[in-house]
């Protein structure tokens, strides 16, 4: 199972009513970070999942609005008791900004590891999450991710039963161990059942639309996509400051037949999101637009 | 007149329903603000006095919680089309932290003039405040700072009057020029009154009391104090992180013989600041705790 909590869903800069747009993954006791701008953790706190097991925060790119909280929520982690190392992965540039942030939150009681990425690496989040990510299309380095979460074959106890293998042996079967019993040889494969489809999400946004993001988010069961704008009009801005409107937003939805989308990222003036829902529905029917806080689960079917 | 606005009461970290302590000063259209936590911005958004005409920050100390909110703070007056210089005060390694926070907030189109203090200098803020700070003692370099805004002596117009000039020349006088009519010199002080009393703000945080504190803080006509701390109990911790328990905060007030006195910078463990403020009216009663939000103005009497 995997919850994704959209702590905001503004673009640019945090407003009154509206905090930045960042998501907050966790699976299991592990929790993951999608971008960081200011005011984050605040929301976080009334979240009430904690902050000691944020093991990895994913950054899209270094513009303020997604990076400027990350002093607060490395403080609020130091709080929580963290000493487990921390990996922070970004577009080029991630060291040396994160170098500069820490100026005032130089001493930490956890290592954090900075990854970064040029687009088309995989690398495992805590947790087990597979990860990947493209580049995207912002006029500065900037990235989108994919997490999937696979999903162990059935265990089929009626072949286990009959290879005449103990109870006591299955476990280790169920979690791919081969072993040897009674002089024989048994695989995961003789009591396992088909492959079954996992859980995946990707995180698209500050981007144009792209062939490649499409690629990434091809058949997730979550798309969170940025639309910093709501109707046709804005188009030339969203090309101008390589941002997307949201029916964009839901080509890409459509072309990667994500299952869900979510839009997010709403630039400052617009005051109600719905609009830019109604718009991306039109061409990907399950959309909703994320108001701060939403919660969305993501289970095994 | 003298605006002061409270727009955030919280010490260490935001909380969901307060800001971390700082102080936005008007005068006339110039704006001054004291610290700037990570979350400063919001606030400010919502008390509506613009961003643009921000002329100056003065910084207590580098620790996060009075400098993260700085590169937001800094895009919002760009946004607001500002493009005078803005003056940064601070401590030792004030140009080190920021020039580390700018690496998100690069281009701007103001000049950003840094002023690194030892404290005891004197400065003139926006819209002719005269400055003064002096050290505190929070184990690391930190300021307290004290502003006045001088008042002109009263235009005696009969003064003026029996000189036999013409009024049209009562104003250059009155501003303080020294001017010829008629073949003759004309001072100001041929037409001015006594000196008044001018307005006058101290802002002292992130400190263990000192005499110093009281010195600078001599008879303004408000003491913005953190009070980190709401009770004796707290002592030690007070000793220990270089903070003050409500009752030293008034001890401030006391010596000085200050006018009026806002305790701010409360523990995220106090809930309701109102203990502090009873306390502190034992030694000091023009006392109060402040609120976010809190707006107090200072007029000539």
């Amino acid at each position: 199972m995997l919850d994704i909590c959209l702590l905001g869903t503004c673009g640019m800069m945090p407003l009154p009513n509206r905090w930045l747009s960042c998501a907050l993954v966790r699976n299991g006791s592990s929790l993951v970070l999608f971008d960081c701008g200011e005011g984050t953790q605040v929301p976080w706190k009334t979240l009430g999942w904690g902050f000691r097991q944020l093991g990895a925060i994913c950054l899209s790119h270094m513009h303020a609005d997604h990076v400027a909280g990350l002093p607060g929520v490395l403080f609020m982690v130091a709080h929580a008791g963290r000493t487990e190392p921390l990996a922070i992965y970004g577009p080029a540039g991630t060291a040396y900004v994160i170098e500069g942030l820490r100026r005032i939150a130089p001493d930490l009681p956890f290592p954090i590891h900075i990854h970064e990425l040029k687009g088309g690496e995989t690398f495992t989040l805590p947790g087990g999450l597979e990860a990947t990510c493209t580049q995207a299309n912002h006029g500065i380095p900037c990235l989108a991710y994919r997490v999937d979460l696979a999903r162990r074959p059935e265990f089929q106890a009626d072949k286990a039963r009959a290879l005449g293998l103990p109870v006591q042996l299955w476990k280790r079967l169920q979690h791919g161990e081969t072993l040897e019993y009674d002089g024989k040889v048994f695989t995961p494969e003789q009591v396992l059942g088909e492959p079954r489809r996992g859980l995946s999400l990707a995180y698209i946004t500050d981007t144009r639309p792209t062939p490649a993001l499409s690629k990434l988010a091809s058949d997730v069961d979550l798309l969170i996509c940025e639309s910093m704008y709501d109707t046709r009009d804005d188009l030339p801005m969203a090309h101008a400051n390589g941002h997307m409107i949201s029916e964009e937003s839901a080509g890409i939805a459509k072309a990667a037949q994500a299952h869900a989308l979510v839009l997010t990222h709403f630039s400052p003036k617009i005051t109600d999101p719905s609009q830019a829902e109604k718009a991306a529905r039109r061409i990907f029917p399950n959309t909703r637009a994320a108001r701060d806080g939403l919660v969305v689960t993501l289970d095994f079917s």
